[in-house]
């Protein structure tokens, strides 16, 4: 009973009191209208690229292999900024070049880029809605069966931009994190991925920076000891810190954006990445 | 030209900045890419289980015949609340057993419900978010065809968790209601649907409680008299107090979810509902 | 790969809060499931139909032929206002004649009008709600391939409500024009179509009123001299004042609906329209 029919999913700071998603959305219909388009969020905060890198990195999974994620977080469209394709476990990912695809592109050796090139066949090609008149007819291409190859030039994964909060740094036993996301209840979620990063309650996580405090190890938010800070596995698929009845973000003073030392954080080694190393990140902090 | 597609309405208090209403298509996606998937709203006051209920009830009916609604609004979530599927005239109901569910549920003798046991199989069930990794499977499995005896276990109606607002409860000549909904104008929507709530001028309809009111049967909010307050057949399926150019909710001191005494109101007593009585509630009240 | 599917635009300003929305895509979903369903924005000001009639100008062109249009922004629901359904260039565009299809029925001869008059096959008509339940149930019919001429009577375009900012008018070498729109930034974008309306360099555009200002055409905002008012072609398909780094709107003291006076704007007069005449417009200022 289930038919095939290509996935695209849409990311943008655009907000919904504009008409700028319905205009894409028609630009996408008029392409590929077999396509299913669904909305990760349009309202990131206006120009804030990890919000959005953080919210495709934690939504993507959720959606079937082959989707296409058009992500439009992009304070230097007009600029000479690349836009670019990313290929990953079967999924496409189309955004401009400025970190918005650091996430979803950083920890897999597997991950193929390509700078676009071709210009698409909009009737106009506006110097300020990429997102319309060249992203969203990319997206609709990739829906129908198109190469990259075809679309733009192969990249090397190490030339994309890579902000400091894309991955974290391992020095000795110390990881430097950042915080992606605060959530309304204000639980700080780290840039440390569920699948590669170990917390156990032996090696006694603990936050070094920006102050020092004792993590405990917990399966849900109740489970956190009063007065105590938690650290726990979220549905987001990354590592929170979080109070019990209260807010991490407040009690530690701790904002998005922000960097972080903790110990206790293990990096789980999987065979295919760079070898000698847990660095997967050309920061130099 | 009609094609048959299965439709999945979705109801949240997700609001629309997070991408979990996101992660919830992409899960719905993947497994019934050929469903029209629609939003009822996803801007439910957070845990204002009787307002998603309202919106339930009050919207089902303008779909399809075989339609699935999958709720949330789950202020208990990861606890031992039980998780439904209620099905009503070939359309089905997820969510948790908390009243959402109950002005659909509350009266009909021919709905059916079960509590839902088998686990999704989903890769992550995580203690947050049940909609996503629950719910949305198993409506996607019913948009398949799957027979709901498949997916859970047999429930009484009587044991589902019916909240004092679910139905009215008629004493003599008098009829306790409820306000279900305060609408932006001010409109205050009972919980009398039309299909079973008959108002008659004949029979003088007035407010008892909280304060003595007498009401003006109109066709129009403009065809209210001034200065008087008046009950109207609403768009949305229900009896409403309404003023001319005003707010009834204002005027008479009405907030969501507050108990009214009404006279000159009388139950549509329709052969399938259950025998004798017109009390179609377990409320003790 | 691309399958043919009918697309349904939906224009409201009913917001996302309510269950409005929701309802009339249940209503859709029912008689034309195989349509897609896009939004182009539920978030107009409330009974602002200056704004709504300029997001569907501004937005239908990036939709594909055929595409059906539903716009709703109805102060005068349950009068005697007229609805209509307006059929340019192989789209359909329903709504109440209240200016809100003006932008889109104005500038084109070819464009044909009628007043709906079959009443849908809906179960309930309400007063108040005619959105769902008359113009969703026409929108289906019409994707389906329904005739208006089954629907309504023709009308003539002449007759249809044309607001003072429908159209600018041209006396001698001066136009009036009017603030369609003031963005996010403060551009104020005219009801100065880019396919009909020529600004040139040597012309020296110039505002002559509310106030004496130079304009320089720019490409970008960027290249607009600072200090100076630009001119740009907009992404919207419109002319929009800007003001490099800050908002015009401000610098100007314009708001939406506001009428200007240009002078070195030129209509380009195409074979079709109206002869001898580069007034467009039936207002008689």
């Amino acid at each position: 009973m289930t038919t095939s029919r290509p996935v695209i999913a849409l990311l943008t700071d655009f907000g919904l009191k504009d008409p700028y998603v319905g205009q894409m959305k028609g630009v996408l219909a008029g392409i590929a209208p077999e396509a299913v388009v669904a909305d990760i969020s349009h309202q990131i905060r206006p120009f804030d690229v990890m919000q959005g890198a953080f919210y495709l990195a934690a939504s993507w999974r959720f959606f079937p292999r082959g989707s296409i994620f058009l992500g439009v977080v992009d304070p230097g469209v007009g600029t000479e900024r690349r836009l670019l394709i990313v290929q990953r476990s079967g999924c496409f990912f189309l955004g401009p070049d400025n970190g918005l695809l650091a996430l979803v592109a950083g920890s897999d050796v597997e991950t193929l880029a390509w700078e676009l090139t071709t210009p698409a066949e909009s009737e106009v090609v506006s110097n300020t809605f990429h997102g319309r008149d060249i992203l969203a007819p990319v997206a609709a291409y990739l829906a129908h069966g198109a190469n990259p190859i075809t679309l733009g030039q192969p990249l090397n994964l190490d030339d994309l931009i890579k902000p400091a909060w894309a991955a974290p740094v391992t020095t000795g036993e110390e990881v430097s994190a950042h915080v992606l996301h605060v959530d309304r209840f204000g639980n700080c979620l780290l840039n440390l991925t569920l699948d590669r990063w170990i917390v156990e309650a032996k090696t006694k996580p603990e936050l070094l920076s920006p102050l020092l405090q004792p993590l405990a190890l917990a399966r849900t938010y109740a489970h956190i000891p009063e007065g105590g800070v938690g650290m726990l596995a979220g549905s987001q698929g990354y590592w929170e810190l979080a109070v019990n009845r209260g807010s991490a973000a407040q009690v530690l003073g701790l904002v998005p954006g922000q960097e972080l030392i903790l110990r206790g954080v293990t990096f789980k080694n999987i065979s295919k990445t760079r070898s000698g190393t847990t660095k997967n990140t050309n920061s130099t902090k």
